[in-house]
């Protein structure tokens, strides 16, 4: 047969050229694949003897096909593809029988189609790539001329609504001569621009959205949470000092406080009358709330609350606004009254009097220089026995009565505990959102800037734009789709926290956990990547990258260090969120997930396992169905390591530490899953149909993109076959390739000034 | 059978309890292993009917073993465990086959054999865990008692040989008090204190260790980089403007010039009287400078070269010194000698007078703040037609005649011009050397920071430090055997370099390329880890690790950006170091490679891909083989999708553009596997048998490591079965939990002293 590529069309076995070509043409020809080819074509295909081994030789591992030959046998296969019918270009194994000249049995058919799949050479790419016909490509429309690129301006209202309007008031002020930043600013010089930025903002209500009309707000958590998310387009350390003032000091105020404090303290806080810090965190319990050791002793005597730290350890740490700015603090501190303990529970403390001067008993420390964020006063404080009035305890949750006592209408210290910290949940949806702006920013100065960059090229022919390059396509792109499909879920997050009610709280918090997580994660990736590909010039800081990069860094750490927050996520699941942390109830939590187990082995499909072409695995059912198949099996095997570890006799501590891996796996399984949802539900509602037609591809490298990341665990569990493996990283190339002119249009749909973005490779052109 | 395990012992079914047991307790049994499992009970063993059907329930995918049925399993196995007799405990195979008191036939023992390697419980711990024995733990001793840490002082002196003595001067110098470091110093102070710094090692002649004792130099190389990977433990300004000055500024007038230059100007480079620019790099072209645009055109009338800058994309960019310090400068232009081009050629143009002023014709500009590196000065250099002498030319491989003829010993420009650049390679090999040393730096903070930070525990328990959590050694304890490795790898190539002849240039400069690459790559990834595992306090300047973090990133953009720099191994290795770049040499070469793979296609074995026991996976040779499989693999695989691709009609330019992750993955993987073998080599040599027990365990987790970050690749291709990778994930945590009481000891060996790692998280206890 060596040479029956010469003497064409010999007979039948032509049939067979285009995947024989496709097989070795990759170099990737596993010994599976080769068993299979071989046992189907020595099976199901009527061939004479000559026939069978000559192609027997084709395959023959020991000896494959060299260079040249391959080329031949290409010549060969193209020569047959100019005279085919169009019905024969559907698929490689429909050309190879049109090339053989004969009708193929069902049997043979068969025995084709089953081998155009087990090669992962079912798609129209690879009939294309093989019989040389022109590229359709992804953006070709049906007359054959390239579409005009998308136009940013629908998509972009579609991103911001339901909050245009107020976000460009925003953007407005942040784009003026004021809000211009200085480029590396002297550490204390910028400490007191950000302090100066945050007045002129408070004083013009920006503050206040979240709270009652009375006090000056709209009542709109969603406003407050939509404007933070555009501060963040602007500057991060005026973004966290902004956070730390009307969000944690005056949002601890409103939900952890009653009437009289909102009363005296609430407009100070919203419009920064009284600058405030949220002192929660101690050096020795970063992530650890519940055992910090700040204590804050009721002494009937004189009615007072005795606020004291015990030792260096518990010294407040890492305080917004502490160092410098601070005149309160709301202090977490246990709580003893008549010498019973009640837990957490927090304080309104004065630490500085209106000129600045820290109060007796007060000790303010400044934590210095960080990696970024410069423009916020971190400090620690510790108290030496500092006395409050009884009325400074923030008591919606808890309080102490007239006569002395302590009262709590959450009878459960556990469930009080985190009934408080569930005030971190709007934090931690903020630091979400803000996480995606941070992304956007970087991906608007990365893709513009690569658009227009050109390095190397084909000797003698033109450099080409840095974009054009596959290895940058797969560092932006991916994280491009990922950043929309973040968008949407938190958009749909910020929705369903403002319409909440009592019975959504703990799936609130469980996802508020996971998508802080998970956004600050891919907001890190994603700034790396934009300065890399920037090279040289993403390293100087009238990019603006280095700044993006060092600010957004800490975004995993605080808030909770996104570990911890994951296995949070993990717990939610393990328990389906009706009970929280507890031991038993996690016992019992894994005992549930492990018995319903059974479901999860039903669902492998070994057809499904090996389809690889385009269709399917571009098909967003597909893309679904992987990511929730990984999510919940993911789960079980937990639940069932767990559980036999925990039979095994290790403590549940240990039993989880002795799977965190896995564990925190199963927390990013839910989030993949989760954001795909949500990343359709906002494609089906998008009112342009070009933004939704992109859009579903971008869904579309979000999924694949994750798939990929994961394909050995699909490998592993026998959802994937390796020729499926292979499509799906072929299909994030694809995509990565489909989308390359669209991505400057994408970028401008995040619709941010270039005032505001101030950099000087991410200039509009 | 349900309750079969309750009437024990009812017959040899018994056998199967402990690999049943397994097949469900981690809850990832796969379709195939079922089916595998399955086949293997019914074909193999001599059982009456009603066993037969019991064991298929316990198999039945529907109807798993609920979480109670599991437990009491172990039960049965636990109960009968205590009585096995000693030869029993050593698989769970012979355990079984004890406990049914039968001994198996031939067949079954063959059977539980291959069911426990199908099921990758072919090991000792699995042993352990199912049975309930105690943990014999990797640092046991044989009369069971934990043995001492391992003594750092041995291994410390291994990894400084052969120059101990000299870093110590050294690093007893950047510990005195003048080379205490400022934290977060001003932009302008920094600047001033790196050239102080900078005069004051020029000064004690640790600037002129590769140049000849004529110019006060000691003609060693390898002593040079020694030194220069003990300053990147100090500060990483100090480091790059040293390694520009003396290593890139004097290193080039040493190997592009000839005696005349030496003889002028190698004292003044070598002991800093002359501060100096390496000016190369263009705004317009960062990597790719064969393409740069600035001219040198030599005018026979006044027997000048006329240096100009065309426009503002030819501008030297990012040049070192260049700002404020520099005084003359090596330029890179293209010469052009009676009006006939021969390529980029370097040239002494002096900058600035003695007082600093620049010269005529000369502009200068400030890059401003970046993000990291702020002590070093660069700038932007323009020339607007300067002369200068025709001496200038630095002429060792093309000069011009004093009749005004062009002529160079190396016939070939493109030859010349990699001859030229191979100037690099000292550069390329002293940045790996920097980021490893960056690397260990990073690791001692965060290695003795997490051995003492204590978060979270037990209900009731103590709180346990943060290392003993898996996922925090997870992100350390991998990125510590790769350090290690890299330690070896540097100080293998630097012997090469140092011992280089002629014909070892192609290979020397390939592998100077991947290891900058790759350290550089590992820098950034152990930073960012080592700064995330300390949490909020690595977020502060104080503990040194944000500037550690924000230096060593462009490491992975300068002196050649790391995709780049992987194409080049990669084409080094299509063309078998025999020829650079042309077009025509690498279709050769990939023309040859293609060729060449049939071999490749021979070494799978299809026993080895389900061997799951620790003894394989935790042999050096399959870890050796299995890396080297990769590369090759990818290698063949690349040249014949290359070759496909321009028979295809695509040019070489964009057949490697579509195939640049794979061409990319080719690089890593080599250097995935030179490292290995340069890390067991150094284990060999090791004199010291303690250190080298844990240097051979740190080898194994950076080659499992590998293999885990790429076991969907060994998947796809065959070579592991489901089995073996997860017995190579379950491998890498069962080395981190062996390593880590040795961690605080293994950074120990790195000798970084308190007051030179300046770090408040990474001071020794």
């Amino acid at each position: 047969l060596k040479k029956v590529p010469e003497r064409a069309p010999p007979e039948r076995i032509l049939a067979f050229a285009p995947l024989i070509y496709v097989a070795w043409a990759d170099g990737v020809l596993t010994e599976r694949e080769r068993a299979a080819v071989h046992a189907r074509l020595t099976g199901n295909m009527k061939l004479s003897d000559r026939a069978r081994s000559d192609l027997a030789g084709w395959l023959d591992p020991a000896a494959p096909p060299d260079a040249g030959q391959l080329a031949d046998l290409l010549g060969v296969i193209r020569a047959h593809a100019a005279e085919l019918p169009a019905g024969a270009r559907d698929s490689l194994a429909a050309a190879g029988a049109a090339m053989a000249g004969a009708v193929p049995s069902p049997a043979e058919r068969s025995a084709l189609r089953a081998l155009e799949r087990a090669l992962g050479a079912h798609g129209r790419e690879a009939v294309r790539a093989v019989l040389g016909l022109p590229d359709a490509g992804a953006r070709a429309t049906s007359d054959g001329s390239t579409p005009a690129p998308l136009d940013a301006g629908p998509l972009r209202s579609y991103l911001e609504a339901p909050y245009g309007e107020e976000r460009h008031r925003l953007l407005n002020v942040l784009a003026s001569a004021e809000f211009q930043r200085p480029l590396a600013p002297a550490h204390d010089a910028y400490r007191e621009q950000v302090l100066a930025w945050c007045r002129t903002l408070g004083a013009a209500g920006y503050g206040a959205a979240a709270f009652p009309e009375e006090f000056g707000g709209r009542r709109d958590v969603a406003l407050a949470i939509s404007w933070f998310e555009t501060i963040a387009f602007h500057d991060l350390s005026l973004l966290v000092k902004f956070g730390v003032q009307f969000g944690l000091f005056g949002g601890s105020i409103y939900l952890l406080g009653t009437r009289r404090h909102h009363e005296r303290y609430l407009r100070g806080a919203a419009f920064l009358d009284l600058p405030g810090c949220f002192a929660m965190t101690e050096t020795g319990h970063g992530s650890n709330v519940r055992e910090i050791r700040t204590t804050a002793t009721y002494d009937a005597a004189t009615d007072e609350i005795v606020i004291d730290t015990p030792d260096d350890a518990a010294r407040k740490d890492y305080i917004g606004n502490a160092a410098l700015h601070g005149r309160m603090a709301v202090v977490f501190a246990q709580l003893e009254v008549s010498g019973q303990s009640h837990g957490v529970h927090a304080l309104l403390v004065r630490i500085r009097d209106d000129d600045g001067k820290p109060l007796a008993g007060v000790h303010l420390e400044d934590c210095g220089p960080k990696a970024g964020l410069n423009g916020v006063d971190n400090g620690r404080i510790a108290f030496d026995r500092v006395r409050v009035a009884r009325a400074n305890l923030l008591d919606r949750f808890g309080e102490i009565t007239d006569d002395g006592a302590y009262r709590s209408p959450v009878a459960s210290p556990g469930r009080r505990f985190f009934t408080m910290l569930g005030t971190l949940v709007a934090g931690r949806i903020s630091i979400a959102a803000a996480a995606v702006s941070s992304a956007k920013a970087g991906l608007t100065i990365a893709v513009r800037y690569t658009s227009r960059r050109r390095q190397f090229g084909p000797d003698g022919g033109a450099e080409i734009p840095v974009l054009d390059y596959l290895a940058v396509q797969r560092r932006l792109l991916p994280s491009l789709a990922t950043t929309f499909g973040l968008h949407f879920a938190t958009r749909d997050l910020v929705r369903r926290f403002a319409d909440a009610d009592e019975r959504d709280v703990r799936r609130l918090e469980v996802l508020a956990a996971g998508l802080k997580a998970y956004a600050s994660e891919h907001a890190v990736v994603t700034l790396q990547n934009a300065r890399e590909v920037c090279g040289g010039h993403g390293y100087l800081a009238e990019s603006r990258l280095p700044e993006l990069r060092a600010d957004t860094d800490v975004f995993t750490t605080f808030e909770g260090a996104n570990d911890v927050l994951y296995q949070l996520v993990t717990k939610g699941l393990l328990t389906d969120y009706r009970e929280q942390f507890g031991e038993l109830r996690l016992w019992a939590g894994i005992r549930f997930v492990a018995a319903r187990a059974r479901q999860a082995l039903k669902t492998l499909n070994p057809v499904a396992a090996r389809r690889a072409d385009d269709g399917h695995i571009d098909d967003a059912g597909f893309h679904r169905a992987a990511l929730k198949y990984r999510e919940q099996r993911l789960l079980s095997g937990l639940a069932r390591r767990l559980k036999a570890r925990i039979d095994d006799g290790l403590d549940p501590f240990a039993a989880l530490n002795a799977c965190q891996d896995h564990a925190i796996d199963v927390a990013r399984a839910h989030m993949d899953r989760w954001i795909l949802e949500r990343f359709l539900d906002g494609i089906r509602a998008c009112p342009d149909p070009p933004a939704s037609r992109v859009l579903g591809r971008l869904a579309g490298l979000h999924a694949l993109h994750c798939l990929e990341r994961h394909r050995a665990w699909y490998l592993e569990t026998g959802f994937f076959e390796a020729a499926k493996a292979r499509a799906v990283r072929r299909a994030v190339n694809r995509h990565c390739h489909a989308l390359r002119a669209d991505a400057p249009s994408l970028v401008d749909a995040f619709g941010i000034p270039d005032a505001v973005l101030a950099s000087s490779l991410g200039r509009t052109a």
